[in-house]
């Protein structure tokens, strides 16, 4: 009995010209990772599951995917934790294990463990599948890849400064132009709240005002509302919704509506130290604006706040996000390490360039050479002028049986190959080949004992 | 409260210069792949556990890691079974997905599933990790990668050809002379079975005949026996423990063994094309060489079996194997699809190439240049060259604090920079800075506003 074969909702094949786009993707911000300094580690997918619970919230810690334990994994279940048949009781004596749930606490365990070979500041980067039993949906997956770029260890800002670049350099990269890099500072936030004294609603604040994309300027006050905050805190918070100007006129207003707040101050600080330097250094081909609406759902962050915003001409939202956090390693128990980082949304930007057209053209080109079969004899030949190709580093190949020449091209068509290679019985006597440029139609004779002068066609101008 | 953190057994932190060295290999594989003419496919971390449960053996279902379903799991659990209180009856109540286990079975599943899309002659690569809950120990781990490249749809012998080529070409371009490539073939060991009258017990016998190498002659003739195979058969396989002479000269004897074998003959026949195609396109580096013994513990082939051993003079064994099976894709419905296929096995070149120092001695070198920071002004100068530097392609950095330098230099140090910058007061004024090869001790100044004379000693000659 053979099974109709299916994968798990939420996860994905990825087919050759998938896999070459993604990989280009990575190549570039991996590439640009090292020229930055950050250095890769990778960390198993699995983790025990103390490592990873109650880090990221109760809904987080649902989310998790949980091994079972290996074996008789009843045997060590007591008779009361059995006889309520409860799933929650259950759950810590049947797993162990977890799947990774994002790049970030492996990554704080990491520190923690090797703290005594790394030399700080240590600047990694990571990227590797993270799994969540989020409710799949159109671009949300179970499986899928984050890459990260941290530095703990080294509290100046010119780590701020050096991700903003970063961010920039990739784009550029990609070829991605009018990406809108959107800067923010928890103090400045905390700062607000200080001032319409609502400090001990930061967080609620935060998360209201996050929404201001979404839900417009009434949805935020009447979720303000909802939370406690006054009327009159929400009149004074009432400007921030509709702030405007340049970057340093935005940081004028902010810097006098925050005079009172020691705090609040601080940030407009960072923040104004962090444009001013990235005006002197230039940008590739990103913008960079305050936003002060950006608060991102995660509240770890205590000073910088960053995110990346798709070029308009495209409907797609963050492409890429981070900030500062000062006390990451704190719950594996080393304290006062500060780190920044970065994150950069594959599956988006894959998205991105797709509709705009931005992956070369040559991407999923994955042979360049096809090399028909005759028969034996001409086979033969054909094959040990494919190795000389090869060992010439071309990508090149020889169709493996002498199926009709017919079925032969149609296969060289599909696999999008620029020359084919014909050895009949009259090239085999007259020890030539024959290359076919696939797109011209043109052909061209050469000697089998020199492809060299064949191998020149590849070199790049 | 914090915890002191820790990883599975089994598994795995890949620390900078590791992963540097694991990618290293995986980018030779990888380029060798693709310029044979693989494309490369990626399959989901886990599958749907029917996909993947009975295709292993019992011990392979007993290894396979299981995923707790997520939520209320216990809901849909049936009174009587939950009863049972047996792990059991219970895993496939509780569990619907599990971690790949290998990328042949996932492969397959693939193939099933894209039929329609996919160009036959299909040659695929794929380098995931695969997850086994075996009991962890030295070289054996939970979690490793396999590198496989397949080819489905084409049942020329060429193919075996090609992929021994390729170990070639891979292992010649790590540097790793003198690995055997040990060739053999299923017709044959059902042949020799054939004529001693032990057809029914073949896989006893090859499994018994896998063993000559760790248990020698006499330990294989005892498990024979024990399984029911003749003592007059045994004798008549004597002499293929000690099969000697030149490969042509073993063929002649497996030849004339195996007279009244049609099968055996065909054996000998493939093995005699594969050695002579290849003797004729010759070698960079490895060794072939005729094995009857080889078996490998897969039951699955059906033609060549294929398998790599290390260079004598490391204690390693097999570093990759392969070989070809008939019906891979008839477990998921899709008959008569020929393929074969080879594996590099990560962790033991890993290791090999360690013992040996065949790594480049750049392969961890991941700082080009350091300016080193002498306070705020002069960093955000340095910070600017820095800038340059990385736009010009160098993986170049900026230490973050004006900590001590001497400090800095350490750093420099640990991180194995070829050359450190120094802008401090006198240069910033100068408008200049300093280049100090670490390794000499040598320095330069140059031009500030002219860094490309500094960033033309990278150039490759």
């Amino acid at each position: 009995m053979s099974q109709k074969p299916s994968i798990p909702k939420g996860t994905r094949d990825f087919t050759p010209a998938e896999v070459a786009k993604r990989n280009y993707i990575f190549d570039v911000i991996k590439k640009r990772f090292e020229i930055f300094g950050f250095q890769p580690i990778e960390t198993p997918s699995f983790e025990n599951s103390e490592t990873l619970m109650g880090k990221y919230g109760d809904e987080g810690d649902r989310l998790i995917f949980k091994i079972l334990n290996s074996g008789d994994f009843l045997g060590k279940v007591d008779e009361s934790s059995y006889a309520s048949k409860d799933a929650s009781v259950l759950t810590s004596k049947i797993s162990e294990k977890a799947l990774r749930y994002d790049l970030t606490v492996p990554f704080a365990r990491y520190v923690v463990m090797h703290q005594s070979e790394i030399d700080f500041p240590f600047k990694r980067y990571q990227m590797q599948p993270v799994w969540r039993a989020d409710r799949p949906q159109k671009g949300r997956f179970r499986e899928f890849y984050q890459c990260d770029a941290d530095v703990v260890g080294a509290d100046s800002l010119l780590q701020e400064v050096e991700f903003i670049q970063l961010y920039d350099a990739v784009f550029a990269d990609l070829g991605l132009e009018g990406v809108n890099i959107k800067l923010n500072n928890r103090k400045v936030l905390a700062g607000i709240a200080e001032v319409i004294g609502a400090q001990g609603l930061l967080i609620d604040f935060t998360v209201a005002l996050d929404k201001l994309d979404k839900i417009g300027a009434d949805g935020v006050k009447r979720e303000m509302a909802t939370k406690g905050i006054s009327a009159d805190s929400i009149a004074k918070v009432e400007p921030l919704f509709s702030l405007s100007g340049s970057n340093s006129e935005q940081l004028a207003i902010l810097k006098n509506m925050l005079s009172d707040s020691e705090e609040g101050l601080k940030g407009v600080e960072e923040l104004a130290f962090i444009m001013e330097t990235i005006g002197s250094l230039g940008f590739l081909s990103a913008q960079l604006s305050i936003d002060v609406t950006l608060a991102r759902g995660l509240n770890y962050y205590t000073g910088a706040i960053i995110e990346v915003a798709a070029p308009k001409k495209v409907d797609m939202g963050s492409i890429g996000g981070g900030g500062r956090y000062d006390d990451l390693t704190g719950i594996f128990g080393l304290k006062d390490v500060s780190g920044v980082g970065i994150s950069f949304g594959l599956d988006r930007i894959y998205l991105v360039l797709e509709e705009l057209g931005l992956f070369p053209d040559t991407v999923d080109q994955n042979l360049q050479v096809l090399c028909l079969n005759f028969g034996p004899k001409e086979a033969l030949a054909a094959l040990k002028l494919t190795t000389l190709l090869r060992r010439a580093g071309l990508k090149a190949d020889l169709y493996p049986t002498d199926a009709k020449i017919q079925k032969q091209f149609k296969y060289a068509n599909n696999r999008n190959v620029p020359f084919v290679i014909l050895i009949g019985e009259k090239e085999l006597a007259e020890n030539s080949f024959v290359a076919k440029n696939m797109e011209s139609g043109e052909q061209e004779t050469y000697n089998l004992k020199n492809p060299e002068k064949f191998v020149g066609r590849f070199q790049k101008d």
